[in-house]
Order: C-alpha cells, then sequence, then structure tokens
C-alpha cells in the first residue's frame, strides 16, 4: 500500500469523525433527542424531553467535552460501577503504554527504519508515493548493528507493560476490595445458586433443599426459591404487555381509534371496537397466565435448582467453597448474581445438560470461525487490487481511476470487514447464554472471550497467512516454524492493519459517541409512538463488544510498535478519541446493568500478556531474519519471563477476583451485626430471587395501572 | 531381532526366576533372614529370630504361595491401609485389561499378522529362525481388508479398558470415603498447616497465629504448633544417637572392648577407654542438645508456618477451602499430613521461596531427562549389532559368535538400561522433597509422577525415537507428523519392549521378592552388629518406585497389543508374578509409613488415559500407512471421546480425592460429639505437631532407657 492510499483512508476517516463530532454537537441539544443521548439524565430525571427554542441550539458547543474530561474516577465509580471504571482504566492503561511505546517508536525506531536502503530508498519530495514499507523493520539491511536498538526496544517496552499491568492488578484488586468493604448489604451476597440437586421420590426439589440445608448448615441457612421452568409463562407475560401497550396507545389517541371486522382475516363480519377487541383477548391471555402461574408453582415444573440465601455472608462462601454431597456432581454451588442480572431462560439444571452444551458452543465456535474466513478471504481479494482485476475483467477500466483504487485498498476492506464483525458479539453472546451460565454478566464476560479470541484468530492470523483455515492451522501445527513464519508474514501487513486501526477505531468510536444506529431506530419510530415516557430503556454498555476491541487494538499497538511504529499515532488518536467518548457515554447514555465488581480486568490483564509473548515470537523470527542470532537468542528469556510474571500475578491477584477472603466477609457481617436495617433487609431476601414471571400480575385490562408494574418486569427479565 | 533371541532372553530370565523363588522358598524359612524376609511380622511379634533346627527348613515349600494368595481385600486393608489395596487394584486392573486384549491379540490378531505375507513368510519348520517382526502389524499387506480387524480390536479394547477404569474410579472412591467414614478421629482430620504468615514487627509468629484465628475462628479454633528451623539440632540428635549406639555394642560385648589413645588421630598419648570416651562426648552433644532446644524454642528461629488445630473437621475444612487474606500469598492453608507423615527438613515457609524451588525443580528434571539420554543411546547401540561393530572392530570375532550376540543383543541392553533406571526413583523422590512438600506421601506422591513421565520420556519416545533429545523434540515440535511418525517407529521395536517386559519387568519382580540388596546388607552387617533388635526398622513401600514401573508396562501393553500381539503373554506373566509377590511382601515384609487413602488412584488413570490417546494415534498413523485411510479417520473420534471421558471422570470422581464433603465431615463430626474419648483425643491434638527435635530428649548415657524413644524418634522423622 502506498503512502497515498494510507492518506485518503485517513482524510475519508477524519472526515466522518469530525462530521459525526459536529452533528452529535449540535443533535444532542434538541430535545427531540434526548432519548437517544441522554437516556439517562432522562431517566434521572436531569433532562426534560421539551424545551424552549433558541437560536443556541443550532450551534455546535464543547461544553459535553469539558464535562467528559473533568469526570473524576471517584464520580464514574459512584454513577456507573466499578466495571466502568475498570473499562476507563483499560483506556488510560492503553494510552500510557502508547505513548511510551510511541514515544519510542516515532522519535527512535522511525528514522532508524528510514536510514536502511534495504527496499526503495526513501523519496522525500513526493512522500506520498512511498511505498509504507519504508518505514517498517523490513527496510533494515540484513545484519544491522541498528536492529540492537529494536531489540533494546522489545526489552524497555516489556517491562514497562509488565510494571503497568502489575501496577493495575493491583490497583484494581485494591478497588474491587473497598467496593465490597463499603457497599450494602446486597441479595447476591448472601446467597448460592444450587443446581443438580438430587431429589428422593415423592418429595419436591423444595423439600429436598430445606432437609439438605437445615441438616448441614443449620445455623447459617436462611431460605431458598426453588427454580420454575417458566419459558411458556414469559412468552404469554411478553403477550399481554404488547397488547396492553396498544390499548393504552388506542386509547390516549382515540382520533386514530380504528374498527376491526369480526372474521374471515377482518375483511367481512361486523364491525368490532379495535379497543374492545384487545381488551378481549387481553382478558384471555391474563386467564392463561394465572392459571400456568398457578400451575407452575404447584405441579412439577420445578427444575433442580435453587437459590439458597444465608443468614451472613460467610455463611454463604462457606456453603460455596466446600463440596456438599459426596458425589461432586450433585449440589454443585455457585455464587448466585445480582437478582436483576439473572438470566431466567435457558435455565438448564443437570450437570450433564451443561457439559454437554458447553462442548456444542464450542463446536458452534468453531464453525463460526471456519465459516468467517470467507468474509475475510474475499476482504484480503480486495486489498490485492491485481487479483480483482483478475476475478472481474469488466472492472479494469474503473480500477484505473486513482481515487477509486486507492479507496478500494485502502478503505473499502475494512469497512467490508467492520460489518461482518458487527454481527460477531451478538453471535458470541447467544452462544454464551445457551452454555449455561446463569446471569447476564457471566454471559457477556464469556461472551467478551470469545470475541477477543475470534477477533485475534479471523482477523490478526486469517489476515496475517491470508489463507484458508487450513493453512492458518498448518502453521500452529509446525510450531518449530512459528517464529519465522510470523517474522515474514507479520511486518508485509503493517499497512493493512495502520488503515484497519484508521477504519475501524476512529469509525467505530466516533459512532458509538453520534448512536447511528438507535438514532435512526428513534426517527423511524417517532411518528407511531405515542406517550415516549412509558417504553423508555436506559440501554446498558456491551463491554463484550468494546473491551475486545480495545484488546485487539492493544495487540496491534504492542506486536506492530518496532515492526511499523507508524501505527503508534493512529493507536494513540484512537485511544484519545476513545477516553472522551466513552466518559461521555457512561455520564450521559449507558446506566450499568450489574456490578462484577472488576471481573473483566483478568481478560484484559491475560490478552496483554499474550500480546507480548507475540511480540516476543515475531522478533526472535526477525531477527533470524535478518541475520542477528545473538539477539535473536538474547529475545528468548523475556517470553519466559513474562510467562513467570504471568504466573505470579495470577497467584497474587486472581484470587480475589475469584471470591473474597475470610477475613473480608468476617468483618463486612461484623459490620452489619450492628445495623437495624437488617431485619427489613433479610425480610426482602426471602424474596429477592422469585422468578419476576411468577410474580403477581396486575390487571392489565385496567390499563391505569399497567405502565408501572409492568416497566417494572421489563428491567427485570 | 530374532525369536531365537528373545529366547535366550526368556530364557535368561525364567532361570533367574526360578532360582529366586527357589532360593526365596528357603531362606525365608532361616530365622537369621527373618529380618530380611519378615521384618513385619518380627516387629508384630509373631515371628522370632531364633528357632530350632530341622531339615524341613532346607526344602522349598509353597506355603507362601498359599498365604499370598488367600489374603482378602478387608485383611489387606486392615493390615496394610487402602494405599496398598489400590496398589494390588492397579496389579488386578492390569491383569483384567490384558487378559481381555491377550485374548483378542492372540486368537484373533496374531494369526492374522502371520497370514500376511509383507514381509518374508513365515518359517515353520525353523521358528526360531523368524524375525519377530512376522507376528507384527509390519506383516500385513498394505490397503488388506483384514487391517479392520485390528481397527476393531483397537475400539473394543478401549471400550472395555474405559468401562474398568470407571468401574476402578467409582470403586475406590466409596473405599476412600468408606475409611473416612469409619476411621478414628485422627490429627489431621481436624489440622491445617498455614504457611507465608505475616508478622507484625514487635510480635512472634505465634503471637500472630493466635490473634488471627481467634478473630476469624473464634468458635472452632483450638490451638496451633509454630514450625521451628531445626536442621542443626537434628544433626546434633543423629550425632547423640549413633553415639549412644556404640555405646551400647561396646558394652554389650566386653570381648571387643577397644581403647584408644587420646591423641594424634588415636596413635599415641595414654590409653582412654573407648566406652568413657564415647560417654564424654556422649554427654557434651546432650549438653548442645538441650541448649539448642531451649534456643529455638525461645529465640528467632520461628518459621512462618504453623500447623493449626480445630475443634471439628469441618472447622479445619472451612479455614482450608476459604482463603484466609484479602492478599492471596498470605495465610495459605493446606491439609496437614499424619503427624509422623510430616517431613521436617527443608521446611520452607514464604510463597515466593516455593514458587522458586518449583521452578528450580523443574529445570532440574529437563537436565536429567537430557543427560539420561547418554545411558539410553549406549543401550540402543548395543542393540543394533552392525554399529557396534563399527565402533569397537575388535569385538568383531567375539560378537560373531551366536550366543553371545544373542545375549548383546537380547539381554545386555535391558540390563543396563534396568541399572540405570534404578537409580531414577532416589534422585526424582529428592527432588520433590526439595520442591517444598511437607510429607513423605506428598513427596512420593510427586515423586511418582515425576518417575512415571521420565520413563515414559526417556524409555519409549528416547528408545522409539533412537536419538538425542533434541531429534525427539522436533517430532513433537511438528505435530502434523508425529502420528505417522509413530507408525514407523513404534513397530520397529516392539521386540525390544517384549525383551524389556521380560528382564525388566520379571527380574525386578523376582528380586523384589528375593530382596537381594537387604539380604546382602543384612549378611555383611550380621557380624558387626551386637544385638540386632534395636535397630530393626520395617520398611515402608516405595509407592514411587513400583507404580510408575507398572503403568509403564500397562502403557506398553496398551500400545502394542494390536501391533504386536506376542507382547501381551509376557506381559501377563509379569503381572500374574506380581500380584503373587506383591501380596507376600505386603503380608511380610512392609508396613505402611502413612495413608493417603487412595490418592495414587488418579495418577493410575491419567496415564492409563495417556496410553490410549498415544495407542489411537499410533493407530491412526498405521492405517494411513497400510493405505486404509477410511479406517484412520473412523480412528479419529476414539480419543476425542476417551479425552471427553477422561473429563467426565474428573468432574465426577477426582474432587473426592481431593477432600471430603461437608456431608461427610459434618457427619463424622457428629458422631464424635457422643464418643467419651473426644476430650483425651484433643488433649493429644494440642501437641500433636510438635517437632520431634525439640522433644525432650532421654538422658542417652544412661542407656538403658535409650532403645525406645530412639527407635520411637526414628520412625518419626
Amino acid at each position: 500500500m502506498l503512502v497515498s492510499a494510507l492518506l485518503t483512508s485517513v482524510g475519508i476517516n477524519s472526515g466522518l469523525c469530525i462530521l459525526f463530532f459536529g452533528l452529535y454537537s449540535i443533535l444532542r441539544k434538541q430535545p427531540l433527542n434526548n432519548e437517544v443521548y441522554l437516556p439517562r439524565l432522562l431517566a434521572e430525571g436531569k433532562s426534560q424531553r421539551t424545551s424552549r427554542f433558541n437560536l443556541e441550539r443550532l450551534i455546535p458547543s464543547t461544553g459535553w467535552l469539558k464535562n467528559a474530561w473533568s469526570l473524576s474516577e471517584d464520580d464514574l465509580l459512584a454513577s456507573s460501577g466499578l466495571d466502568a471504571v475498570v473499562f476507563m482504566r483499560v483506556i488510560t492503561f492503553s494510552l500510557k503504554v502508547f505513548v511510551f511505546a510511541g514515544i519510542i517508536g516515532i522519535f527512535v525506531l522511525l528514522p532508524v527504519n528510514c536510514s536502511g536502503d534495504k527496499l526503495d530508498n526513501i523519496d522525500l519530495d513526493n512522500l506520498s508515493n512511498n511505498s509504507l514499507d519504508v518505514f517498517t523493520i523490513s527496510n533494515v539491511n540484513k545484519g544491522s548493528k541498528s536492529l540492537w536498538i529494536h531489540f533494546s526496544a522489545v526489552y524497555v517496552v516489556t517491562i514497562f507493560v509488565c510494571y503497568l499491568l502489575y501496577y493495575e492488578y493491583s490497583y484494581i484488586s485494591s478497588k474491587r476490595l473497598a467496593y465490597f468493604h463499603s457497599s450494602k448489604p446486597q441479595p447476591h451476597q448472601f446467597t448460592i445458586l444450587v443446581r443438580s440437586i438430587p431429589v428422593s421420590s415423592g418429595s419436591s426439589v423444595s423439600d429436598s433443599v430445606d432437609s439438605f440445608f437445615k441438616e448441614y448448615h443449620p445455623l447459617t441457612y436462611l431460605s431458598h426459591i426453588v427454580v420454575h421452568r417458566t419459558n411458556k409463562l414469559r412468552l404469554l407475560i411478553k403477550n399481554a404487555k404488547r397488547l396492553s401497550k396498544r390499548i393504552l396507545h388506542s386509547r390516549s389517541d382515540p382520533s386514530h381509534r380504528k374498527y376491526h371486522r369480526s372474521c374471515c382475516f377482518g375483511l367481512c363480519g361486523r364491525k368490532v371496537d379495535l379497543v374492545d377487541h384487545y381488551g378481549k383477548r387481553l382478558e384471555d391471555i391474563e386467564e392463561n397466565v394465572r392459571m400456568e402461574q398457578s400451575g407452575v408453582s404447584f405441579t412439577g415444573q420445578e427444575v433442580r435448582a435453587a437459590f439458597v440465601s444465608f443468614k451472613s455472608r460467610y455463611g454463604a462462601a462457606v456453603a460455596f467453597h466446600l463440596r456438599q454431597s459426596n458425589n461432586p456432581t450433585h449440589w454443585t454451588a455457585e455464587e448466585a448474581p445480582e437478582p436483576h442480572d439473572v438470566y431466567w431462560p435457558f435455565f438448564s439444571s443437570s450437570f450433564m445438560q451443561r457439559w454437554i452444551s458447553k462442548l456444542v458452543v464450542i463446536v458452534a465456535c468453531i464453525l463460526l470461525t471456519i465459516l468467517f474466513l470467507i468474509p475475510v478471504l474475499l476482504v484480503q481479494g480486495l486489498a490485492n487490487l491485481n487479483q480483482l482485476e483478475i476475478w472481474f475483467p469488466f472492472l479494469k477500466s474503473i480500477l484505473t481511476i486513482t481515487f477509486v483504487s486507492q479507496v478500494i485498498t485502502g478503505y473499502l476492506p475494512n469497512l467490508i470487514l467492520l460489518l461482518f464483525l458487527k454481527s460477531v458479539p451478538p453471535i458470541m453472546e447467544f452462544l454464551s447464554s445457551i452454555q449455561g451460565y446463569i446471569s447476564h454478566s457471566d454471559i457477556e464476560k464469556s461472551a467478551c472471550d470469545k470475541v477477543l479470541w475470534f477477533t485475534i484468530w479471523n482477523i490478526f492470523f486469517a489476515t496475517i497467512f491470508s489463507g484458508s483455515a487450513l493453512s492458518q492451522l498448518d502453521v500452529f501445527l509446525e510450531p518449530k516454524n512459528i517464529t519465522s513464519k510470523l517474522a515474514v508474514a507479520v511486518p508485509a501487513q503493517a499497512s493493512f492493519f495502520i488503515a484497519y486501526v484508521v477504519t475501524s477505531g476512529w469509525t467505530s468510536t466516533s459512532s458509538e459517541l453520534f448512536r447511528v444506529i438507535p438514532l435512526f431506530c428513534s426517527l423511524i419510530k417517532r411518528p407511531f409512538t405515542g406517550d415516549p415516557d412509558d417504553d423508555l430503556e436506559v440501554p446498558a454498555f456491551d463491554y463484550h463488544k468494546d473491551i475486545p476491541r480495545i484488546l485487539f487494538f492493544v495487540l496491534l499497538g504492542i506486536t506492530y510498535f518496532f515492526l511499523a511504529p507508524l501505527i503508534l499515532p493512529f493507536l494513540l488518536v484512537y485511544f484519545c478519541l476513545g477516553y472522551i467518548v466513552f466518559r461521555n457515554q457512561f455520564i450521559n447514555v449507558y446506566a450499568p446493568r450489574y456490578e462484577t465488581a472488576g471481573k473483566f480486568w483478568p481478560i484484559v490483564h491475560n490478552s496483554t500478556i499474550f500480546s507480548l509473548v507475540l511480540m516476543h515470537a515475531i522478533a526472535v523470527g526477525i531477527f533470524t531474519l535478518k541475520k542477528l542470532s545473538l539477539a535473536s537468542s538474547l529475545v528468548i528469556p523475556l517470553p519466559i519471563l513474562t510467562l513467570l510474571f504471568n504466573e505470579y500475578c495470577r497467584k497474587r491477584f486472581l484470587p480475589i477476583f475469584v471470591g473474597y477472603s475470610a477475613e473480608s466477609l468476617i468483618k463486612r457481617d461484623r459490620q452489619d451485626e450492628s445495623d437495624p436495617a437488617m431485619p427489613e433487609f433479610f425480610e426482602k431476601l426471602v424474596t429477592a430471587y422469585q422468578d419476576p414471571a411468577l410474580m403477581p400480575i396486575p390487571y392489565f385490562s385496567d390499563t391505569n395501572s399497567i405502565t408501572t408494574p409492568l416497566i417494572n418486569n421489563n428491567n427485570r427479565v
């Protein structure tokens, strides 16, 4: 790729960014768009949908930038929870890493690379005609002494990254402990979920749980709630909700009152008032729901799983950490999620069922990975113009126009990849949800992992080895040659990844700010909805979408910083944009749906360690390729030390993210002993994990009373 | 190798076996040898050192065979503990597997192999001139339909082995639980070992432990004993013991009373009575010991580790399973071993120290593995006569003698290998001991694992790929070609491994019965020792020596059963010998030193699964090599299913071997509540984990009182 193609891509994307930022600065001030840009403030009552028109509303302003910039970490913690803090720390961590690597890369390595004359000499008069490869390590001569500068850079940056990783891990651990110590008593701290409950014939799951825990945890056991299979019920309630909304809409807007003929698909028969018609159907469904509810609670739709609550956090932790039964596949315990975080559908209970679904999901992930190579191959075809001309000879005339060819090689491949990639997080979330996780947070955490490795495999390795899954696998089936193959393939794709950072990174950030899709949805929906208050839903941040993207850029930065330092300024711009945009979105848009108290950090840590080791492997290959075998052997201790460092961190910090210590638990329990609000809390705890589908439903037909409980239900399901 | 060379080896080893069995049948009846052959019965008072001479003592008898055969599992459990039962079950498990595989191998596969004509046709007139390869799968023609018989055999045997594995795992799990439920209260059930104890300046480790557990486990905490650094003390006590024994010997045998000159290395000066001389030195040492003991207990030789005892098993388990401190590297808990099982030397306490020593041990193991390839290479040279003639041309004339060449190719290589292998278990035991394990049982378990993988790597793979460590590594660095390389190399070494079974297996078993080394030691020592009663030590069974050997034979049997079924009869003979010999030794020789309650079984399970998967890999390679690609693809699901089966077993049974469930612990605790002996037990528990070196020592100089406490001490150190 030529510098000019890169510049085209940068130009297009900078333009898009400026456009989005400008539009955002105006549109966010229009009260009609508040539900898109300020849903959180709206829900909290800090903003209103209507306001007086004035001219100022049409002039872009930068007040939001100042707000986002000045938000302190404590404020963020208070408003969006520890997960948002961890997310922002991922960005600041990346910023620190790439400022440091950037200074080394741009001021030390880039001049060294350019001074080489392995490829063409640099054409200073017409910079844009230079191949980007001139700026990479490929330009350095074989055996050149200046490669020792690259060698030192690899060491220095590794040490710096490890130091930062340690610091962050310890900082977030302490934050997590502080969060626990300052948190109010919460139901999930006192509760565990028990699955695979053995039931003797003639007794119910509930009896079985009760007798077991009364027998073995008589001092701490408080109560339990057995999980029921409520898929059918949930469907009925959903229908009832939709109908009641329709009735509400018809009533509130009598001008739109419609009539419906009573038979033959509404074509003939006598006219019926639609409201009455819906009302009748709603009554039927209501009746059904109530019958189903009583049926579910009495008859055998019990799942062999139950939420068991205890009188103290310590009691719950003991029951969780000790294997309960002699048969390890019975009475398996896990920590309960927050009540509103429970994922009620797909509630699989038996040990084998979950195990098999896990295997199925693994197979599905592998299939998805293989299938996804088709679009990647397509993209690779676009990046190689010559091949495209061979495939589609009729395009030849168009492709000769410089701008078109630059758009096609510089911008289009990344855009296509981006669009395909958009579909991955929802698919992975779905796969995680059928894997047997019981909470949205666990599902997202698992999806985060899946999306991350999918991205690394399908974008990084597939692009680099630009071949089928099998030829990629081939590389990994001959581990002896991995380093040399990486050393050849990785630098060759430098320009593609620089363009990828610009296209995928910059655009995704600015469209995140602009909220393209929600904006369009809102524009389309607006004329059809009545009072917009009743379906205002504050969105939750999708950690499994954004964390893998950031981590992938960290991987690109770490692996390319010494190969093609030119990538670093673009990454820095991306992280700066991200810093401002995500802070702004946390203030205005997203409300936390759950609180894992920082459990996403270990994923970040592991992925960074992987990036470092991958970078070392490439360095070994590169130095071998450049005939500097001493340097390549001297790099070998580096991955070993990095992995040892990782092992140490796993021992030192990871347990803190798995569970709290006896020390913490007992301290918190003792603090509560004197709290007068505890009896009330325990009363609520007993019913905290009631399936929302089994809650008594309000009389839907009496539409005045619908709105509040329904929205309540909505948030819980 | 020709059939005749194999027959030579079988002949030599059968001769040796018969000799050993015959000699044993006579020698065990000589009362003088009782301390070699019946030390256990001697210690239990069921046998005596002297008896009247009669002629019957010189005629070999088979009564011991009957005794060994008729021993029931319950008797074995009562006399030698669950570990011995598990060990015997390993042998019966292997017997079952190889009887089944043997029937298929000898009656189905062997005829099929012989009917092939890929190699020379079988020479029925002179069987001993046939190459052994005629009996292997190498003789089957490419693409032959009869290979489907081998294919079915692979499936059938895998299913049979997996079924047996499941059955045994579940049987031993239930035995383990039954053992726990029927066991008396034992100190280690109520105790945990805490390491990495943080100590604030100005307070002692003991204060720190006391305040921590009183704070966080006030209801269950009973007492604690801080570990001290007592290496110096232990050395002093050892010296004192040796001296006192010498005095005892001199006193009991006045005829040998010796004198010693007082200076210049005993050459000049005045004569001194040796007993008086020793007595004086002993008094000095005694004084030292007492000073050291009081010094150790008062001053700062405390190690930051302590045995903490609880009032219930459940209390100890809770403290063990829950992380105690916010810093996961502090207050790390592990289950305490039995008091007499504690390994007091090398008591490392800090988290980092143990971690680093673990790394050092890993490096040492790798080095040992590489160094060990030298004797293996030597052995391989011997097996290839031609190469030997090239290296040592002057041997040519001797090597042409048939018998010599047969001995050299058939017997010598295995003997050399065997001698080198003898040194591995003690080395591995030493390495495990510096790895930070705190009990003899843990050390042996870890050594067992090390010896097993060392044997598999250095005997199996080194022999097969008969090259340097690097060329072996090469094979594993190209996983794509592993199966095809295995398929070529494994059948080629069939004859070597058949000879190995005969030499190493048969001889080791019969020499185990004959106890060659202890017998010689006893013969040499006999004239010099006085009353043999005072240093009678009942030996303990070395699980880490014999389990890996048996598992290696299982690996050989499973991998070779369809390649060279001829190996199976020899293996069956080995396991039959082992069955009788080890039962006999458990009755007469070995006393249990510790009780892990079956914790060796998971090692056996994992190793068998590895053997199966290795066999599948070879099968894939063989069928590809034989141009039966459909069969080779149909084998592929087999290792996947086997690994899934293993995963299921890990989930279903392994937790039972890691710790007991809340259910079991609470049941046992409740049983004890009504036991009137418990107060007395708790009183003893408080001092159960006292370092024996810190126990008050008896007055050595008063030799009459020495024997009993010393032997006591001896067993405990």
